[in-house]
């Protein structure tokens, strides 16, 4: 897929996300990979109403160290660009990341400590799972939780040190306490259909307690 | 109903029911038998994104034995076709079979055993089980709950031992454990109306628990 | 407002509440009374999809003792008719009823008994009570609960017997238990307000359990 | 923006709150400032259908004392004008103020007193605050809470006893109880964001007690 259809693709999940009441209040970060340089990744601009992003409401920036490589005047990089960036740089097929706000990512409280940085949750082990790419019978799979530092590149780096240590988690998709999931995928359309996934399990985590 | 029209028909429901959240990240399938020969029916591809099933998404097996009869290229049949041919076999007026993800199918918890395969779950006496054509006043009404065996065939084979046992559920549906109700009905129209009767039911009986 | 535009209107009203889930599976029914002739009212017709309905789906009911004047061949008057009848014959001012199931009315269980018939419900004094026209400050009101009879015209009965006993409810609606409400108004627009009301409240109560 | 511009705007909203479910039944108020006079204020007319409201169902009314100043005939300004009137008054930057009631704003009970009048609540310290222009990390936040008086004026004057004593609230809404969320902003969009915002974190509120 070349550049300009997967921007009209993300900004069609802009819209429809904001439909769902995922991107309140201009909450949230959406971005791909460029195909052809592979070195680039587009993600969403500060500030803006997603239920009314345009695709040219994108800023253009290296995989490698989170450089701003190209934006149109007035656009910054999302606050969180740099989680991004951490997730393109630690898997080289991810050619998609996508971050919401949804409620029952907020009802689940887990205490993640502000030292500890993070903590292995267990998911319960309904059949959307198989949406990840997981078969086994009723398998014991947790997802990692991340402290909300007020300073997004801490977290980043948090998130950095657990791909780097931990290794990349067996679900697609981090949480971050009090804040909302970050999927991945190959594709856009992949990273979507891990979002209502996850989506799907975190309603049912939430209203399980 | 001509074949290209129930899969129209069928197609637009895929629709409605991606937009109600009932068939995120390809979850859920939906068939029709081919009302011509009887002994076909068309049933969703796998994999496919529910909210874009075109009416050429579906593929053709048998009802006697579950044979794949005919694919477009590219096209598999869901994973889950061996149930909807059981439905089909035991019930020869069944015209469509419909089963999807709801949230609430996966808030209620049975603790259906493995071995046990099955459990029989009573369900309260609200107006809306008139929809199934049962119209005793507060009648005690229960619904088959099998068993979420990884392995499809097996769950298939389980129902089909229940209605040659048990014999046909008053119910016009039955559910998988942390996955999903499976409905069914003399038309299209007709499993519709059931599967948003047993929506209704689920709802109920997850928020008064 | 002449009838093809009350019909039309209430027509809409169909549509609407289908979409929101308050006419699932040909649930619930809508009625207004012919504003020329003041004697008849127009009532869905039976088993119609309520997403799905036209307005000649209607059938022409006698307001004095519920007797089917004229219908479309194959159009049944619904069976809730004689709930209808009584509400426009004990209320001269009432133009519109309007009955639909929804998910809070059912997940509120007040265990009226068969023989008791009906019981009155508290209602908390929230600012939505205002739609009904009560203006008191943090008013004590109850709402009338009617036991869920089989056999309809039972029910009217209890209805009928209520309002010429107890009176008119000072809410414009009553509450059939696990079945749904059913409220009216001097107009369609004005039922319709009262019936959002309705639903705002009980969600209210039934999530405050 | 002109002030056509905003009244369309306002309209907008107005069409998309009602769908939310946040308007119903008559239910809410909407107003912007003139852009131009800055003393004058235009609110939504009483007892308008808020899905069907049209940039000519306003009314311009006095920041200074709440007179009206213009209206078509047959409009009355909103019953909580008066409200709108003291924020615009007491907050001179600020270009709109927007109420609706939400179920999540009704599910939470506060006790307030009325001779009390009102109290602060602790607000969780979730990452859509940040949507407030609050970016400290895990602050101590709290909102006002008022007791609903019947009699608006009372209200608006409490209200306005607070900002002029405690001072503008740390974050941009009031909560009236039992009744629905105000929120205030410079523009019409940033006012929007607020709500949305202010409805996440309602929702997050309701469903963790």
């Amino acid at each position: 897929m070349d550049l300009i259809s997967s921007l009209q693709e993300v900004t069609k999940l802009s819209h429809l996300y904001y439909s769902r009441q995922w991107m309140f209040a201009t909450a949230g970060n959406l971005s791909t990979r460029d195909n052809s340089s592979h070195t680039e990744f587009w993600i969403t601009a500060s500030g803006k109403h997603k239920g009314e992003l345009k695709d040219t409401d994108f800023v253009c920036v290296s995989v490698k160290d989170g450089t701003l490589l190209s934006a149109k005047e007035g656009l910054k990089p999302s606050a969180e660009t740099s989680i991004h960036q951490v997730l393109y740089s630690q898997m080289p097929n991810v050619g998609s990341c996508l971050h919401v706000h949804t409620l029952e990512s907020n009802l689940l409280e887990f205490g993640v400590g502000k030292e500890e940085g993070y903590r292995e949750i267990p998911i319960p082990p309904i059949e959307i799972i198989k949406a990840f790419g997981i078969w086994d019978e009723k398998p014991s799979l947790t997802m990692p939780v991340f402290y909300n530092h007020t300073d997004v590149p801490t977290i980043a780096n948090q998130i950095k040190r657990y791909f780097t240590t931990v290794g990349i988690p067996k679900v697609p998709f981090l949480l971050i306490e009090g804040h909302g999931p970050t999927v991945w995928g190959k594709s856009i359309a992949e990273a979507n259909k891990h979002l209502e996934a996850v989506h799907f399990l975190l309603q049912v985590m939430a209203r399980r307690v």
